[in-house]
């Protein structure tokens, strides 16, 4: 196959779209893949579209090749099945409801749970029928805050979503791996690094999850791993709780003046001038114990505040807050609750005061107190002794105060200890190529779908769920394929295996280059042909090197004596090639 | 490739779906091929995914073979463009609307002008750059008041879309003619009857304009053709006038008692029995003048009344008033019109009165009068006498009343000539499967999509519209690919090749089908081996004929000899086969 430049819709810029933050989003729409039609929606142009199929057919081989099936659901569907799940109300302004003429009302699915649930259910009643894998390639849609980037977030977005169905754990299991093998084929084939890390289940509910991770500055999630081999998403990570001490030996609390300290860095400075450590090591924030006060709002709307403590050299991490507090909302407590609550002076917050306990359900305030679990029985703190410009000085956990529970929302650091004993961990940064979740049995269960057993008993089915951005991933490979030419696409999805430029007037170049371009088709390189008779080999050049095809060649004067020029995109490198030696050329650099 | 029945996610169904009204619902979904998910929104399972994919490439290869470009636009679009072109405003009730979280106004498109338009005034600004033909194939949206008949008409749908763009009018005419030959072509290879009709362009604007009608007695649109070759929509149907008369030799008209008749029959009977027609000849329905009240709501919302006068044997067509009255909407009068308008009175309404004319915008009334081109100048009527009880006979046209101008909106008959002269009509019912338009100027002057022509000059460009309903041709193929057992499917958009079935319990049933269902599949066949090893061949045989792939094997007993049996679906032969040679048999009945 051959296209020709000349007759192809397609117009490169030169300039920058202005709304683009990302390289992706502004190579992608320089070179003519994709055109803006709203905040978050994008038009596919025939380049965008050629290398979207090769990404969804690589992902389709995958799937299949392990017996996956694949449906079509529509986007538009009714508000009923995610009412029984709840997730009409839970997604808020997440995502777009609208009515039809009779008033019912629909959304513009997200993803589909709840209708594959139900058709497996329509369909299949017995577990010879199991285990199904199923999914679907479709256009999801999400009301973004903030659609930005491109392709990497966008509010209209094609999706590879799968649904396992099984009926035993084991079952789930296999179907599990099954998937996530899959996608570990799928990016190796793709040519994306990714880490999977151990995720949160957050509002999918379900039990295992794991999400694949490319690496990068620009990823909206960071992750840790240890060498070792432990990696999660910071939300999954588990800290390892510190060892609770012995009392013994330990000196009472005692409550200094600490005048102007609201903050931990005034406090430490303020500890080590006037109340220096009685064994001359100098204090430092992860000797005091920060008390945040969290306000939650619930689903049913009702709201509540927490007191979190946590040593002073962490911050709360609110991504962490949303997975321990899920489903209620957890934001910074605001100055009215701070005015509804005078027990809480705030910057001197503390557990304790010499009346007796401040935080804490069981306490003067009655507000819920968690601890880290970092602040172990037996540790001493410094922390606010609940009255402004006094801190108190060795205030021992399980002695002097105790809590209602523990809570993982303390921000992870590097060098923090990885849970299973592997290191210390780094921190990274990594954008969200992929998800496999077990959901279990909370789909089936809320909308009833049970097969008969071996036994003839009704048992509820266990389902996972797995899902690719197709668009995202689109993006994701532009912006790790590309110098500041253009872009510079692998070759199982580039939109042309190669790319020829006839540069120069002369009636041999342009008539070499239909001559090649014809012997290249037959060979079966699909062919991208720079035909355009009033361009200049530079614009030509510069197109080439925007539009990304990964080789090209160039049929210049050289054309006279037969001989071509092959250029490799990613290597820069140029090669003087006779032209019956081309086809070669180019098989070898593949 | 070959798949197994065993793990194949599909279910016949022995019930019809209970709001299934025609037969390609009823069949689609007792073979799972498809699945309602609410009213005209489907679920598409692997079975009809596969028919509707092949039906989508094949439309694909015959749009490219002439120069076609394939995008993909966004379902979910703004407002402001079909704000400016009106139709955001004209579509009434018809699509989808919503708002963002920032309470922005979407629609879900039904149809795409605006924003292809957009895209090509983006991109595009040179003559050299036209002719240009885009086309997507997308998931479309329509709010239909009453979704029926399954994937014929539907809420959500998927549409072959295409818009050519040229800049001089006899451009216009060879894209146009481009679509139109592939359009042929495409039902051509799908095996499907069709009718172009000559349309009205209706809401789309534009002129020309042509309908792939395919006909059938549950067809939508009603039809009429010649034997000389004439072909159009009821819609488009030109009634050719009837010539005008002298009025030398008429006798004054004469108003007559009519006690008791309302309407035509009894009015015709009464004229026969006391007021027979001079010469003998009985009155007929086509002797009286009946004057209809219509009432028009215009698109800024005000109403207004008009009175159509045609012959008595016809009714008025509401489809073919729809558009004669375009863009504002007609329908019958209310109670309350009539009560509002007392010299209206009802069943002896005419244009004439003793006391001067009643009807026409200088009449008594000031009511818009419109004459059928039936109703000729010279021609002498029975009409209403505008009082209770009486008519007028021998009331001429153009000598005892005028109207304010002529209207088609009377139904058309079998036997009505052609208005090109190829003889007369018969009238057949047809479902569109096609449509296509030309637009004109009209979009690309609403949005300012000019380009500079070859003198420089800004010169607007003149736009091509072209549809295929691609899930409505599935339904419509299923529709007439049928029997009392199941579909038939041609073979060029069948699931399979061929569906092979083991029926016995005999091992060497099971062994010779495996070993027969590999060497079809080497030999390039995609089959479907229904290798279920509980199922009755009684209800495997059942099962094949209601899915529809067009050849069957069953591997029975005879296995033990060699020999196999050919059925062919359509034909329903059955033919013996030795092993070795089934393909062979089976290629020549492709």
């Amino acid at each position: 196959m051959s296209t020709r430049l000349s007759q192809l819709f397609v117009r490169t810029l030169r300039e920058d779209p202005v709304d683009a933050e990302v390289t992706s989003h502004r190579l992608l729409v320089r070179a003519g893949y994709i055109r803006r039609q709203a905040p978050g929606i994008f038009a596919w142009l025939p380049l965008g579209l050629k290398v979207r199929r090769k990404i969804e057919n690589i992902i389709r081989e995958e799937l299949e090749a392990f017996g996956a099936q694949e449906v079509h659901f529509p986007a538009l569907l009714p508000r009923e099945p995610y009412e029984v799940t709840n997730r009409w109300t839970e997604y808020g302004d997440g995502i777009f409801r609208l009515q039809d003429r009779h008033k019912a009302d629909y959304l513009l699915a997200p993803t589909h749970e709840e209708v594959f649930t139900l058709l497996v259910k329509d369909l299949y009643s017995s577990y010879k029928d199991l285990p199904l894998s199923l999914y679907q390639i479709q256009d999801k849609y999400r009301d973004e805050a903030r659609p930005r980037a491109g392709l990497l977030r966008g509010r209209e977005f094609s999706m590879k979503d799968s649904y396992s169905f099984d009926y035993t754990d084991a079952g789930l299991e296999v179907s599990y791996q099954q998937h996530r093998d899959a996608y570990e084929r799928i990016f190796q084939r793709l040519g994306l690094d990714y880490v999977i890390v151990k995720a949160d289940a957050g509002a999918m509910g379900g039990s295992r999850s794991e999400e694949f991770l490319h690496p990068t500055p620009i990823g909206e999630d960071t992750f840790v791993r240890s060498a070792g081999g432990y990696a999660a998403n910071v939300e999954a990570f588990t800290t390892l709780p510190a060892p609770a001490r012995s009392f013994e030996g330990l000196t009472p609390a005692e409550v200094l003046d600490t005048p102007d300290t609201p903050t931990i860095a005034t406090l430490v400075a303020l500890a080590n001038e006037k109340h220096p450590r009685p064994d001359g090591r100098a204090w430092t924030a992860a000797d005091t114990l920060k008390n945040i006060v969290l306000r939650l709002t619930h689903l049913d709307g009702t709201t509540e505040l927490v007191v979190v403590g946590l040593p002073g050299d962490r911050e709360v991490d609110m991504k962490r807050a949303e997975v321990a507090f899920a489903p209620a909302e957890a934001s910074a407590a605001t100055a009215e609750d701070f005015a509804r609550h005078p027990g809480l002076v705030k910057g001197y917050i503390g557990p304790w005061s010499p009346a007796g306990a401040v935080l804490g359900e069981k306490s003067s305030t009655g507000i819920r107190f968690l601890l880290d679990p970092l602040v172990a029985d037996g540790t001493g703190w410094i922390t606010g002794a609940n009255e402004h410009g006094h801190h108190v000085f060795g205030l021992v956990a399980g002695r002097d105060f105790v809590a209602d529970g523990v809570v993982e929302v303390g921000e992870v650091h590097a060098g923090d200890p990885a849970p299973d004993g592997s290191g210390p961990v780094e921190l990274a940064r990594g954008m969200e190529i992929g998800h496999v979740f077990q959901l279990g049995r909370k789909y089936a269960e809320a909308l009833g779908l049970k097969v008969l057993d071996e036994n003839g008993k009704l048992v509820t089915v266990t389902m996972g769920s797995y899902g690719i951005g197709v668009t995202r991933i689109m993006a994701v490979i532009a912006e790790s394929n590309n110098d500041g030419k253009g872009l510079i696409w692998p070759a199982n999805v580039a939109p042309f295996d190669v790319h020829v430029i006839a540069a120069g007037k002369e009636e041999i170049v342009a008539s070499t280059a239909e001559a090649l371009v014809g012997s290249l088709e037959e060979s079966g390189f699909d062919v991208l042909f720079d035909d355009r008779p009033k361009v200049s080999p530079g614009v030509k050049f510069g197109d080439a090197e925007l539009l990304g095809v990964p080789l090209i060649v160039i049929v210049g004067r050289d054309a006279a004596e037969g001989r071509v020029e092959v250029w490799n995109r990613r290597s820069n490198e140029r090669t003087s090639v006779a032209l019956d030696e081309v086809g070669a050329a180019l098989e070898s650099l593949r």
